[in-house]
C-alpha cells in the first residue's frame, strides 16, 4: 500500500494593518476590505482562490498589530519564504509579519482562546498630525485612577448587554474578561483589555462609556451598575474606530 | 503730541505637520501646499490676506514637528488663544503647537540661527503599515559605528557641494555644522542633523550616501574625501522625502 502525501498544509499567518483606508476586514463588494486584499494577493500566489479565517472581524477603520489568519496552502514556497512573497502582492498598508505551518485542527478564529485589544488615548490640546490615525485625541484631563475603578468592574465572566451593539443579535452576551486595565504608553494612555472573545464594538463601546463616565465624575460602582442593568441605551457613545488596535490572538500551544 | 498704537504684532507659530499629502511647504498654483492651506486659514481668521516667511522650506513629503512661521498680524484673537482658533481652520495634518508674539525684527527664516533635521531609518525585514509614511525601512544591518564615523566627519564649516542638488545654484555652498549623530529612538535608527542652514535636498543627500558608504564598507576617512571632493556626482541616491523631519529651529533669546 503507498501513501498518499498530503500536498496542502495549513498555515497560520499574523497580519499588521493600518485601517485607516480600509472598510474593515469582511469582504464586501464594492469596498476595499482588508480580507480582500489579503485573498487577492493569495489568489496571485496559488493562481487559485484561497479563503481564509480570521481571528477578529475588525470593523472600518480599526487597525491590527496582531490578527491572525489561517487557511489551507498548496503553494510550493517554503514557509520561510512565505511572508516575503505574500508581502510583495499586498498592499503597503498591511504586512504578514509571521508565517507559521500548524496543525489540521488551527482554525484561526475557533481555536482562538483569547484576543487581546488596545485603544489609544491622547491626552493633549490639540491633535498631532502624525498620530491622528490612531488615537483618539482628549483635550481635558483624565482621571487615570477612577479609570482603572471602572476598567477592574468587568472583570470575569459577565453579560455584556450594555455593551453591545444594538444590531447585534450573535446569541449568548457573556464572555469572560481576563485583564481590563489604563497604562502609559509614552504619550498615550492605553486601555488593553483581555478576553476569550468580544460583542461587536463592544471595546469601543466601553471606552466611550468609561471616557463619559469620567468626565461625568461616576464612582466605579455607578460605573458597575451599567454593566449589571444589561441595557444598551446606558452606554456612552462608541469611542472612534482609529484608536482600536487589535493586538495579539492567543491559543492553545 | 499723541502717540499712535500700533495696529499689528509680529507672531511667531511652531507648526507640526504630515508632509505626505502636501506637495511641499511653498505655495503653488494648483497644488496643495503646506503655505497655501496655512495662509487660507490665516486669510479666514483675518479676513485679508496675510502672508508668511518660514524657517524651511520643507520639500514635497518633508514633515515638520517644529516648522517656524511668522507674520503680521491684525487680529483681535488674544495670543493665548491664536493657535485654538488657528487650528479650528487647519486641516487636521496640519497642527499650530505654539504661538508667540515677538519683536519686529523677528523673521522666520532670517533670524534662525540653526536648524535640526532628523531621519528616521527603520531597520527591519518588512516596511511597518503604521511607521511607512514616516521612516525609510531598511532591509540589511546597518553598523551604527561606521555610520557615526561618517557623520563625525562633516562636523564644522565645509562646501557642501557634493551633497547639493544638482539644480541648486543659491550661491554659497558653505555651510556650518555643529552637531551630526546617529542615534537609536525606540525600533527606530534616527540620524540627527544641526546646522546654521542647508543646502537644497542636503540632509537627504547625506543620508543617502552614508548608507550607500555603508553598504560598500567606506572607511570614515573614504567618505569624508567624497565631502572634500566638491562633486556632486560622487553623492548617493537622495533619501526618501518620507524619512525627514524638519525638528526644531532655534533663534537668538
Amino acid at each position: 500500500m503507498t501513501r498518499r502525501r498530503k500536498l496542502t498544509r495549513n498555515l497560520k499567518v499574523i497580519l499588521c494593518y493600518d485601517g485607516t483606508d480600509f472598510c474593515g476586514w469582511q469582504i464586501q463588494r464594492q469596498e476595499r476590505t482588508v480580507q480582500g486584499v489579503v485573498e487577492e494577493a493569495l489568489f496571485r500566489l496559488h493562481e487559485h482562490p484561497v479563503r481564509v479565517k480570521a481571528a477578529g472581524r475588525t470593523d472600518s477603520g480599526v487597525h491590527a498589530r496582531g490578527q491572525v489568519i489561517s487557511f489551507e496552502s498548496d503553494s510550493t514556497v517554503p514557509d520561510e519564504r512565505f511572508a516575503r512573497a505574500l508581502n510583495s502582492r499586498l498592499p503597503r498598508d498591511v504586512r504578514a509579519v509571521a508565517v507559521h505551518p500548524v496543525d489540521d485542527e488551527f482554525h484561526a478564529r475557533y481555536t482562538a482562546r483569547r484576543r487581546i485589544y488596545k485603544y489609544y488615548l491622547l491626552p493633549a490640546a490639540y491633535s498631532d498630525p502624525f498620530a491622528r490615525r490612531y488615537c483618539l485625541t482628549v483635550k481635558r484631563d483624565l482621571d487615570m485612577q477612577r479609570l482603572n475603578g471602572y476598567a477592574g468592574r468587568i472583570l470575569g465572566v459577565h453579560d455584556f448587554t450594555t455593551f453591545a451593539a444594538a444590531s447585534d443579535d450573535s446569541g449568548s452576551m457573556m464572555r469572560q474578561i481576563f485583564s481590563s486595565a489604563f497604562c502609559l504608553e509614552g504619550r498615550f494612555i492605553v486601555y488593553r483589555i483581555e478576553g476569550n472573545s468580544f460583542l461587536w464594538k463592544m471595546v469601543r463601546s466601553l471606552v466611550g462609556t468609561m471616557l463619559a463616565a469620567d468626565s461625568q465624575g461616576l464612582s466605579p460602582l455607578q460605573f458597575g451598575e451599567l454593566l449589571d442593568r444589561r441595557d444598551r441605551t446606558l452606554a456612552g457613545d462608541t469611542a472612534p474606530a482609529k484608536g482600536l488596535f487589535l493586538t495579539r490572538v492567543i491559543y492553545d500551544e
